[in-house]
């Protein structure tokens, strides 16, 4: 199953590994299977994995005081999931991360991945190019959350999102895009 | 001008720039005042620059079809403006950048910051950090806005940036909440 992680980074970064580079990435990164609705993080912990998703579906949200979630992130096979700030200042995350299929995940400590970016240069590449596009892309989530009606977030997120609604129901959908249920029952009925 | 920059990166990263360091320093930022009103980035434009604010107040802003502004960011002295995706990534900026009062800027091109990595090690130092933080900062607004209420949000932005009530009017705060003039003000006089 790292077979899946060593075709990302070659796809992200145009990097081959080596046998060695192979063997060090392998045993930094922890296989762990996840059941329908079981937690990889809850609130308050701090979080010890980032997890790059072999396969399955994950949710990260958090729960106000009313017990209503607000999704931060839907994510898929071949997308990283996480508390960054936790991860990195090990301040308790105001998040939980469960599973929203039968997941299976490669989960790496700050400390190894750390160890990796010295001794592997395609995981730091990686990680730099990352990083960068994350800020880009909740840059512009928050511009649209800010400045876009909810019929033009929902077109939005069809456009970049497309595999996500086959995978995600609708109310989860709603919640990530910050709009009611009943708005986004609305747009999809003028869609149609 | 610098001495404001030198000052900004000794309280960040705990470092003393030597004599040679300063003069590096000096050299790679170039200052810039701008008249109220003037632009330091205009929609469609590539960022060339970043900006270390030294005195005075910038906006960040989007204009939608009907012409609506969108606040994206607010910043005063002490503080960076630019658009990190455009500046990286040589895109055409979605957004506007201008001078909300009379201010003096010091000015950064990319291969004049990535220079200044290899020579000046407080440099590199702060700008990962400030990486950081900032990516934290966008979570927590991303996540405030699709999770809090217009009310919490305000009393979150009194918290964190009582600073800016004083520079900035009513109408740029609730445009940067992401609100109404008119919700903005039924709150505040609420919580008088």
């Amino acid at each position: 199953m790292h077979e899946a992680l060593f075709n990302y980074i070659f796809r992200y970064t145009g990097l081959q590994l080596s046998e060695t580079e192979m063997e060090l990435v392998t045993s930094a990164f922890t296989f762990k299977k996840l059941r329908k609705k079981q937690y990889l993080l809850q609130e308050g912990e701090i979080c010890k994995y980032f997890a790059f998703i072999v396969q399955g579906a994950m949710r990260q949200y958090s729960v106000d005081e009313k017990g209503v979630e607000h999704i931060l992130q839907l994510a898929i096979e071949n997308w990283w999931i996480g508390d960054r700030e936790s991860y990195l200042m090990l301040t308790p995350t105001p998040y939980n991360i469960d599973a929203w299929e039968d997941s299976e995940l490669l989960l790496i400590t700050r400390a190894d991945l750390l160890n990796l970016f010295d001794q592997v240069p395609a995981i730091s590449q990686m990680t730099r190019q990352m990083d960068d596009k994350n800020s880009f892309a909740t840059q512009r989530r928050l511009k649209a959350t800010i400045s876009y009606s909810a019929e033009k977030r929902y077109q939005d997120f069809l456009t970049t999102h497309p595999d996500f609604l086959q995978r995600f129901p609708q109310h989860q959908i709603a919640s990530y895009l910050g709009i009611t249920k009943e708005t986004l029952s609305r747009i999809r009925k003028q869609t149609i």
